[in-house]
């Protein structure tokens, strides 16, 4: 099979080193262009970028000499785009990528909710990219990825979801310094500390998953009809967000085993069949032992796609339930599932089920 | 007025520091005696402690010799004792020094839910302490100082307890290393990490704010009728404990406002016409910025003693509160709330009301 | 004594913060104005300011609204200036102070090496104020405050420098991250990691202490003669620079003994009779217990003013030494020598010995 | 080839869980017996370790039961043993195995300076294994891993030392946690803190070098001759040891062009012909940045076996070499070096050039 022609902006972040890492040597997907701020336009990528990641640069996209997203926007020769720009610049840029014709899967925060365009973490709702069957921007497409802490809990909230039934969720976040990219967070500000507070994201997180697990009739996604009240904190961990949820049953009577079996099942994944490269065997990993997820210790699990929950419990009347979940904010909570979403796209195409 | 003579036991560990800075100079109480483990005795103080507070070891105990518990127990010549020993060593100790005739403040585990030992957060429950009257285990006396999370939590909840009632709360706690004492948490264990468990503690959390907010009927304390579900975890963060705060109140349609203003008014303070000197000026601080409380730049509010309370929202019913409040968990949390216990003990002694 | 009017520049940075809380309720110095960027001007102090350090905002400056460094040269009626601006922007600014009479005590690193400037250290060479008597840039005087680094090596080295003569010094930093200011270094780069670089850092301390070592002789100061060789690093320490030293002397035979009496002793002391309010009551503080000076534990030492030596080992000879020297980098190592600096020269002006 | 059948004593420690992941899947080793100690014994190995490495706990070893050092004792089936025990209690296990005839390969700090056990770093003294020809300990054999720090030291001084030789060093390190072992640091007394002392770290640093650089001559190794002076600190840091490096050169006139192109070449290296599994294709990385190397991004180069050198300055004369060297303290500092050296028997027996 000819390889997909793929771009990723905003190559030089957190997140497009990520893509950049997963893109490469992918069987699909051939990364052709790199595109970055002013500053690094020319150089090749291995100078520019202020490589984080704990695997190195790989060696085909060291000598790929970055682009601006303007120049990129008179190229013709690729088929995908990886974004990972922030919003305010993305608006502009998905436009006109889509305008010419490019299949965008983006990072961007910008238009999650429109009800044309899916929101996806595929094992949860592989099935919204029919969504794309009504969309008519212009000649390209465009599917969003979640948010990074909305991802992590609607892949946990799912399975219970679909088994009992949800009324009310409350999350309280521990999330991880790098989803606020590089620069976000300066050390004399959260070393020996920690922030209650993170800017937009609680918004995204009260929507965001009811979208996702909402059902797709006629063409329209109904929304999941329950409340989500989240707090969401940033605290001194470099990867990996954590989630302490509540979870108002719809029924009462459930029990810890049951909850266990849910999560553990492969009934609600959405993509079980489909063997695409970059899905984890397990994308729910349940961890018995008391102090487990712990950010350094599972982050990695499923190489950064599976979540991982501890803590089960269940009140007296078996309808609160509470666990912590947790998963690598990167890798699930944003180029992961990116990949994961083209490598959906491209087999939904093959089948011919676009259009 | 004739200092009270008081014996600290535990003096080397993170607690037993505390009490040592707090008493130092204190107008109300003289430290005579310290009591450390095997391997401390005879040593002055400042030559065994491992002192790690900001500020210095007072100049009045670094010669103090340190004695054996054992050794302290054939003493005669002091009243009072603090205790920050772990609760299985607390457990024989405490009852000898009641046996001896002694009042014991203490930070220890044990015989905290007992309905003759008053649990006390002097703000919340300072009448509890008349289940002294009723307390015959001997000559002495003992009151117990609550958990630290429990102290922090139920301080914010008992103003909007008294306003507006509670139905359930839910709680997520973002807990500092010193709460496990000088050793308790391994660097390997939790630099660029968070552990979302801590032995035996989501139960104290779970029944001890019960107890403080109840009311004392006929010499009997009818614990708070609502549930508290909480999970508690571990940050990297040296002193202050962080508490994500869901409220679902007796009453609907409560505004933001009226929590404000029921946090930031005194009726609900049972000491707060005493003026003891350990007791805060104002002890909830109400923050409006929406990234506060953080533990390094609040624990100090109120020389610790004050709890501080921030990101105050309500749902769209005003049913639902949320907030996060932090409070240090070494002084409100430990041994300032014991310091503060005694003061309130030796004014209702001189008012003659506890027999 | 009527106080002098002081303005701060640059006054919400962290040596800005600094400065203010040292000159609240100074008994000779009163700030009246302080002056920030573009984007805090007209705000009230404890509005527009982060304010980071664990003593609280000092009331009197709560309400102060900040102006700018342009408008600030507008005002007359002040008399000394703190400034606490990056070089760049302090080079016009202080020119123009100075232009307009000013008194200037200076952190930024320009005009340092100048031979006409003072750039003090005061215990160490307080005398080299008078080279305020051949300054003839204006009708002002500029002092510089000396780097953070290079003050706390200097403290250490004075004494040693006097009693032993030294051939050559050998130095790796170990720098806390406070020194590169709130939004310096960013939390992804310093968690679990640190960087062996400080850009400008080693230059200036391999050249600064041999300035401030110097002699003055007919007005003029003869620099210190030996090397100084540095390697400087920044490590995830919010507060206090460690520094480890090689000092090879110009004798030998010289014992450990002799070392630790020179240092505790107050000969070299150049200011140990003025009895200044912020001169540390002892400027070096040994400690003979192995594993200290550590930051956390230290940095408090004599206010932040002193600096704390530790490790000290001579090899067989007697004469390569060997020890860890720690300073508060924003106090010894900015804001408070600044306010040092200023005390003494009040005092030499009321002795009239500036010109 | 068969495999030879190993032990690993110490296995559920961090140096014992690296041993365990570098032996899994090893073309030339199969781990058969694990031993830990006393609460772990008869437990499964994935039950009993607190597995703390990025990568998975090796399935081939999930279910091996560990046993204890005196049960391993009563084994015969095995040929090689590695052991990461604390010094005390090696030094009697390390007796009993070599004189049931295993060949032992130590982590353990005892026997480390006797001129009969050669302490390998293969890189630099593979020739020193022929010491065994004269070990008659008893049947067995003995060889031992360098200490972390001197392993990584010695490894970036051996071209140095060959091509321009060497006076003098002098080394400050910054020194990870991991080294101190999983308990071996409280998160209380290093979080925004160092400690600038490891007991017992200072001596072997300024003394195994010197035995490492040693010839061999006459059966005998002449050590080195020249002084260390360390200075060895512990900081915040998980994994990767920073060491600042002061070389006085035997020669003057030397440029730092020369020093990196002696880096670089492999003629100093000793095993570069063997195409040993573990040895690192380059056992010296040298960095060109300014800000290299980090432990974060340097300690996996060559898969931990490298080590990264950086920061290299000269002096005016060419005489006074300084560098920053950074390396993996459990991989190259403990347990690579350890396989490696197991390889490099292997060849050597295979050569027969052992008797």
């Amino acid at each position: 099979m000819d390889k997909f022609r793929v771009a990723v902006l905003g190559a030089t972040g957190l997140v497009g080193q990520k893509f950049i890492s997963l893109l490469s040597g992918h069987r699909m997907f051939e990364p052709v262009y790199l595109t970055a701020s002013e500053r690094s336009i020319g150089k090749p990528y291995s100078k520019a970028v202020n490589w984080l990641l704990p695997e190195p640069i790989p060696s085909e996209v060291e000598e790929n000499r970055l682009i601006s997203n303007k120049e990129l926007l008179e190229r013709n020769d690729f088929d995908f785009a990886f974004t990972a720009l922030p919003a305010e610049e993305a608006i502009e840029v998905e436009r006109r990528l889509i305008d010419r014709g490019k299949i965008v899967f983006s990072n961007a925060s910008n238009w999650r909710m429109d009800p044309l365009i899916p929101l996806l973490n595929p094992e949860v709702n592989a099935d919204h990219i029919l969504l794309l069957r009504k969309q008519n921007f212009g000649s390209g497409k465009v599917l969003k990825v979640p948010n990074c802490t909305s991802a992590i809990l609607t892949l946990s909230l799912k399975p219970i979801y679909d088994a009992f039934g949800i009324r009310k969720v409350f999350v309280t976040t521990m999330q991880a310094l790098s989803g606020a990219g590089i620069h976000g967070v300066p050390s004399m500000q959260i070393i020996d500390n920690l922030i209650p507070f993170i800017q937009g994201e609680e918004e995204k997180v009260e929507s965001e998953p009811k979208k996702m697990l909402g059902r797709l009739e006629n063409g329209e996604i109904s929304h999941a009809d329950f409340n989500i009240y989240a707090t969401t904190t940033r605290v001194p961990v470099l990867y990996g967000h954590t989630e302490s949820v509540v979870v108002e049953l719809s029924q009462s009577g459930v029990s810890k085993e049951e909850i266990v079996r849910s999560l553990r099942s492969t009934s609600w994944n959405k993509i079980s069949g489909l063997h695409l490269p970059t899905a984890p065997k397990e994308p729910i990993i349940v961890k018995e032992e008391d102090d487990r997820p712990q950010p350094r210790l599972d982050r990695g699990n499923g190489k950064g796609m599976a979540v991982t929950v501890g803590r089960i419990k269940l009140d007296g009347e078996g309808r609160l339930l509470r666990y912590v979940v947790l998963g690598d904010n990167i890798v699930r909570g944003a180029a992961g599932t990116g990949v994961l979403m083209a490598e959906l796209y491209a087999e939904y195409l093959k089948r011919g089920e676009l259009s």
